[in-house]
């Protein structure tokens, strides 16, 4: 029958009862004659507590430890289910950070998946065993342990997946992918299927159910991903390649997010030099950089403004401060009063308008934006906090999400 | 000044809170020259807490999948330790386990340490970093890890030590070694040195203050082992090579060990090849058997007493089964209601009589007991445990402990 990767989300592990209850939903697959590979988060809060613990030790904790750290909580999820699965009659095996060969680069707490070594896994699967590994973590160049950020579970799924070459089941709280967070819009409606160029731009865009880099390699190395709810026995969404059996919309769905800070450098002394240097100390930190905008120059200043998010708002403070110490006149303002709002839609590539149509819904309703960016599958807005829930009523029912 | 192993246990790192006051006395020792190494126990009561989660899946839990859980309750310890240090100014790593070099042989949750490629600890003590090792644990030849059984972590503090060629600073709940556990015993005398033979004596006996296998390691490399309380400012115990400075005692301790299952034998046939082949089960199971008795054969059986640990029952009873369908003529009994009194003393080499004194204060008390056995320097009685109390304030006044 194949491989098959299936991941399981922090509430689905949350006690051991839930635990011993995906523990039969893996044997059933097991059963059926699949080779399974079972990726784990850490159990419900644990990750949280952890850093609650860190928290009480530093307001910005040294990363490289704090990595370690947060890497116990998926080694006691997967000790724990191998446990149960050899309890069941089951062979299993559990594969910490260091076994599992997931190779990362990158600075703490956001690593990347560069490389895995499948062969260990692939040997335990041929002797029958069910493979659990620690979701979220890797080893980097140094042998020092990563982790891949918040839903960094999810990637490790996905490229176990892609270096077996089988399909990735992510199991996780919500039960599939939905055209707008059904929290915001209760009328929502949820898709049997996305493209992963779609769902890839909801991601990066802010929605929340899978994380944008795993999409990243499913959508790279083609594999197929099914997102369903841990609990509810009900469809999921597929997300895959477009192709003709898939409902042409010319908007897929909206994504929300409220993890914005926009940054304003006024008075920056004009050349382009200087600019580059101001975005080369944001890249240096892995600060991730969205919707700039950029005045024209003025007595000799312009004005940079862009979006980021507000974890980053600390190495912003820092680099405000350099800045301040090499140019006399900069000002640099923070909002966090702020949310993005995005439409997304493969549609959007052939039929025009889209932009226009939002332009006057939100004039019609008097939602107000302070930038928009587009790409060529979505346009993004930045608009007050305060207009959130207006504008996604208007955009919802506009195009019938 | 040269380098210094300290050991901090589990009650000493219990809290955050205690952890910074314990990194306060780190930093007093770097402060005066010292290269540091730490090694810490999991916080409080993590590792007990864990083994509970494993025991709601199964009494007798996966073992190697047990030692994937229990090694996460020292890599939080290191994290958090290594993170405080940081935040008070001073450069400092956490090695986990996988990173440590400590290379261990043996069955899980009981491994013993064959080697430690020292190199990165070193290295990063020559960085000028405090390096903080995760105790307790180790990584076997297939790289799986392994833990060492409790107390473990005092063997990676005196392996470290004689690795590195420095004493060792063993800091705990007790403040230093005493001639008999001050709770059976109130008036029990502290002493300021124990000889390691002595000290090797009276752990595998059954004082708990440290595991036999560091003072073992600790003796074979001349490791000058300190022990003393991790809160309290008292001058401890030194562990070392016996020499004239050290007052000359016929008798330097008594362990008491409650912890005795004694197992026998009846209606074995009677053939050394049984006898071994018996044992030989015992052996491939790690059982520690200890006070081995025999009684001479009659109508070709024998019977065979021994005592061994609580914690191994259920293999007693498993080689019990075995034993049955060998042999049908068979009995195993078990008694666990047994505690094991052994006096200890490097004097018992010169000064005879010990064994005479203590059978005529077991008489004159109207103590009986069940085995009695002899090493060069301790004789071990079983007793009923409803006797140890007296056994215990009969033996201390009697040899002035």
């Amino acid at each position: 029958m194949g491989v098959i990767v299936q991941k399981y989300g922090g509430t689905a592990v949350g006690t051991i009862e839930k635990m011993k209850r995906i523990a039969d939903r893996v044997i059933k697959k097991k059963e059926e004659g699949y080779d399974v590979v079972i990726v784990v988060s850490a159990m419900g809060e644990t990750t949280n507590q952890l850093i609650e613990m860190a928290k009480c030790i530093s307001d910005n904790p040294c990363k490289r430890e704090l990595d370690v750290l947060m890497a116990t909580g998926e080694q006691v999820s997967i000790s724990l289910l191998s446990m149960i699965f050899k309890e069941k009659g089951y062979d299993s095996i559990s594969l910490t950070v260091f076994q599992a060969g997931i190779k990362t680069e990158g600075i703490h707490t956001k690593n990347r998946i560069v490389e895995i070594d499948i062969d260990k896994v692939k040997r335990h699967l041929e002797e029958g065993k069910i493979v659990v590994v620690a979701g979220f973590q890797g080893i980097n160049e140094l042998g020092e342990i990563t982790t891949l950020g918040r839903g960094g579970s999810d990637t490790t799924a996905v490229a176990l997946a892609a270096k077996l070459q089988c399909p990735c089941e992510i199991y996780t709280d919500v039960d599939g992918i939905y055209g707008v967070d059904p929290r915001l819009y209760s009328k929502a409606k949820k898709l049997d299927y996305i493209s992963y160029e779609e769902m890839m731009e909801m991601s990066s865009l802010g929605s929340k159910v899978m994380e944008t880099r795993s999409i990243e390699i499913g959508y790279k190395y083609k594999v197929p991903i099914y997102v369903a709810s841990s609990h509810k026995n009900v469809k999921g969404t597929y997300i895959k390649e477009f192709d003709e059996s898939m409902e042409q919309k010319s908007i897929t769905g909206i994504s929300v997010n409220d993890d914005v800070l926009m940054v304003t450098i006024n008075k920056v002394p004009y050349s382009l030099k200087n600019i580059s240097n101001i975005f080369g100390k944001f890249a240096r930190q892995e600060v991730n950089i969205d919707m700039i905008s950029q005045t024209s120059p003025r007595e000799g200043f312009v004005n940079i403004s862009f979006t980021t998010s507000k974890e980053d708002e600390s190495i912003v403070d820092e680099i405000g401060k350099e800045l301040k110490e090499e140019f006399d006149d900069i000002e640099v303002q923070k909002d966090t009063n702020i949310t993005k709002v995005s439409v997304v839609g493969l549609g959007m590539r052939t039929e025009p308008g889209v932009a226009y149509k939002v332009f006057s819904l939100f004039a019609d309703n008097d939602i107000s934006f302070k930038q928009v960016t587009t790409s060529e599958i979505s346009i993004s807005y930045t608009i007050n906090a305060s207009d959130k829930e207006k504008a996604v009523n208007v955009l919802c029912s506009a195009f019938n999400l």
